[in-house]
């Protein structure tokens, strides 16, 4: 039976005895006859010295055996939480032999171009800074999740291959079904809303898709939804009150369980105030006209440069970076949405802005029968495209409302990262799908 | 301000006091001038009684306020939490009409042939045996995640869109993606295993595709599997035992926050020994040879029959509904699977077979770069549909294995469902995507 393996965060305390490290090479300086190596495992980095060592290449994956030792004074090194110890190599196996690398991984900073980033990215990933992106990813999900468990939502798992597009289909991907057409779900929205008539309370992670045939900066075809929805709310401003709850729910949980990572991508969460401000589209466009003297009040929608707009008002006057704009143009909206009864031209539908960009979209849904089937009809949609759902609120359902959150938005939007690639383990557009698709052909 | 709500379950304190209820009429006895309804909301069922009352169908959404009452002594209903106590109805409110039933939804069962119960999917749902079969489902989802993120697996998005299907695409459905030609990922096996060279050890929730050109009682053409994979295993067994880890943590949680849907659908959890008995597939076929004089020991994998046959033998002789089978035939497995060193014909792979079925499929991968990029080329594919992968170990991957569970198969067998269509929300099959696909046309 082999030696147990010692983590590295778990070495500290283990001064003077022998210990089994296994990790990745990280660095390597060669003085001669002594080589310092820091070994890698997924708690941490620790500083190894050996003499006589075996040829082993950075990213090699190695099983050390050696002695922790207290570094000498003047070596200890602040920065690294086990930066007062060292192992004294005793045994080093390479389990794994890494190539030449394409370029330097040891670096505080990985300077690669995003196309070079993306095309290596099983090596890219592996960088400190890279990894720390998907922790705070994975901590945003499963706090997103934790928040609504504790208010008795039901998990579902949504669809991805749907029978009809019910909203349009110039930007959906279509799927050779048997001898059928099928396509990809831009939205678990109809099967989230429906539930509600089963469970109330519902929720969903899951995969949407969206041909966008574009390459900005804050698209992808394929991304992670947070969806939820749930029933027999007051008013609309019920589902602003849950969506804020969720929002401050992941950043306490991001603030406690993700300090390093923030402080590596010199990243703060966005600050937020005793509430979210709300603003209506109409309250929106007037204060942007009075700050910019740019005219938008008649527009339809928030132009980008109004939702930075409108975001550093909500920063500088309320002392939030996050802004909800409720009461969009009912007319601009899926069948769905619930017209204001005061003005019936804006819905009860809102977005929550935050630093500048867009991160969810929600609101109240209708839930009268009637209603729903006259606007199936105004729509100009098939009632048979959204037959489930008919059957649903024909039966009786509460009055509902929810949101969706997008993963990689607010992953990107929290760290500050340019570009929304940098915010999925394996971004998709229209020229890659992992690889260069132009490689293909 | 309205009177604030009171879930169904928090009445039975309250005697004497005023209390707003909000849900579903489940039944409705007329007595002439007065009337019960059993009213039911996300939290349970109460009766009320009213005079005078506005008329109601099943399953409408209504809002009550009345008081709360003891029951007299010979009207308790002691299968019903809140059976002592019943609801004077002072005003009721009906929120959402539900139109006429097509079958009656008040009795226990739920009687209906499968075709119907999908067909009417958002009514159907709403039966308490039908929600308990996806509270649980949720339980076991939740419960798997937890299992893993306890033991320092980090979560990630699996892709369902890919660039090329390197284990060929009998089964795979094709996407038009832009110019190109896309597929749906029919496991996230490559993206699980290139992560261990990033995180260690990984999990995912994810839908997989398969393009199932049958109609079994097990197959649907979009489920939800439970990934795990982790690096630095000593061996084989190591993959076992983690799996053996999660499968009983689940069970854990599927006992602690599930008794009422087990008991609603006469379930009781699979039996499980000390631990998981594990076999060769070739002592698996030999045992099935003695007990049925069936003689399948040259087989290269294991018949349904033989599943049936084994899980039986792991009940009778050793007290598990749950058996592991290892050493499957290394050339029928994909190009990643780890041939035994002792006798490269059979591989380091194992399936959990549960109550004659298999639960979940997994094992211990190459890790060793040439071996991979040589079975690449004995598999007959080619490298660039397997990039990504190909990179993750070119530069160094720990010894590394893991399994997928199906989300709807761990379902079914807990609860003893006949079809796996009843354990999937929405199943998908060759002839149903939601509605018959055969009525689009």
């Amino acid at each position: 039976m082999a030696m147990e393996r010692t983590l590295i965060t778990e070495t500290t305390p283990k001064i003077g005895e022998k210990v089994r490290l296994e990790g990745w090479i990280s660095t390597i300086r060669d003085h001669g006859k002594i080589v310092f190596l820091d070994l890698r495992d997924r708690t941490g980095v620790i500083q190894c010295i050996g003499q006589n060592l075996p040829k082993v290449s950075p990213e090699s994956v190695v099983e050390i055996i050696g002695l922790v030792k207290d570094r000498p004074e003047k070596l200890i090194n602040p920065k690294l939480p086990t930066g007062k110890i060292e192992i004294e190599i005793q045994e080093l196996e390479i389990l794994s032999p890494a190539a030449e690398l394409p370029f330097d991984m040891g670096q505080e900073e990985l300077n690669l171009e995003l196309p070079t980033l993306l095309d290596y990215r099983s090596l890219t990933l592996r960088h400190k800074k890279q990894q720390a992106i998907f922790k705070v990813q994975a901590v945003i999900i499963q706090a997103f999740r934790e928040a609504l468990l504790k208010k008795d939502f039901v998990e579902f798992q949504a669809p991805s291959i749907i029978s009809a597009v019910p909203e349009g289909g110039a930007e959906v991907f279509k799927v050779k079904y048997f001898d059928y057409e099928a396509y990809l779900s831009q939205s678990p929205q109809l099967y989230k809303s429906l539930l509600v008539g089963i469970f109330e309370r519902v929720f969903s992670v899951n995969q949407i898709f969206r041909a966008e045939p574009s390459m900005t900066t804050r698209h992808l075809t394929e991304v992670t939804s947070l969806d939820a929805e749930f029933g027999f709310i007051d008013s609309w401003e019920d589902v602003l009150k849950m969506q804020e709850y969720v929002v401050r729910y992941i950043f306490t949980e991001v603030a406690k369980k993700c300090q390093a990572e923030l402080k590596m991508n010199n990243a703060t969460l966005p600050k937020l105030g005793k509430e979210i401000p709300v603003l209506k589209l109409r309250e929106a466009q007037e204060i942007i006209f009075k700050r910019t003297s740019r005219d938008v009040r008649e527009e339809k929608d928030l132009a980008p440069e109004d939702e930075r707009e409108i975001c550093l008002w909500a920063a500088e006057e309320k002392g939030s970076d996050l802004i909800f704009v409720s009461h969009f143009i009912t007319k601009k909206k899926p069948f769905y949405v619930y017209p204001d009864p005061a003005d019936p031209t804006y819905a009860f539908s809102v977005d929550l802005l935050g630093r500048g960009v867009e991160w969810s979209s929600g609101g109240q849904r209708l839930n009268n029968y009637q209603e729903i089937l006259k606007n199936v009809k105004d729509w100009g949609l098939k009632e048979e495209d959204v037959e489930l759902y008919l059957q649903s609120f024909k039966y009786g359902v509460p009055p509902l409302g929810g949101f969706a959150l997008g993963a990689e938005r607010m992953t990107m939007h929290i760290l500050g990262l340019k570009n929304i690639r940098e915010a999925s383990l394996f971004p998709r557009d229209m020229e890659r799908i992992d690889i260069r698709l132009s490689s293909t052909q």
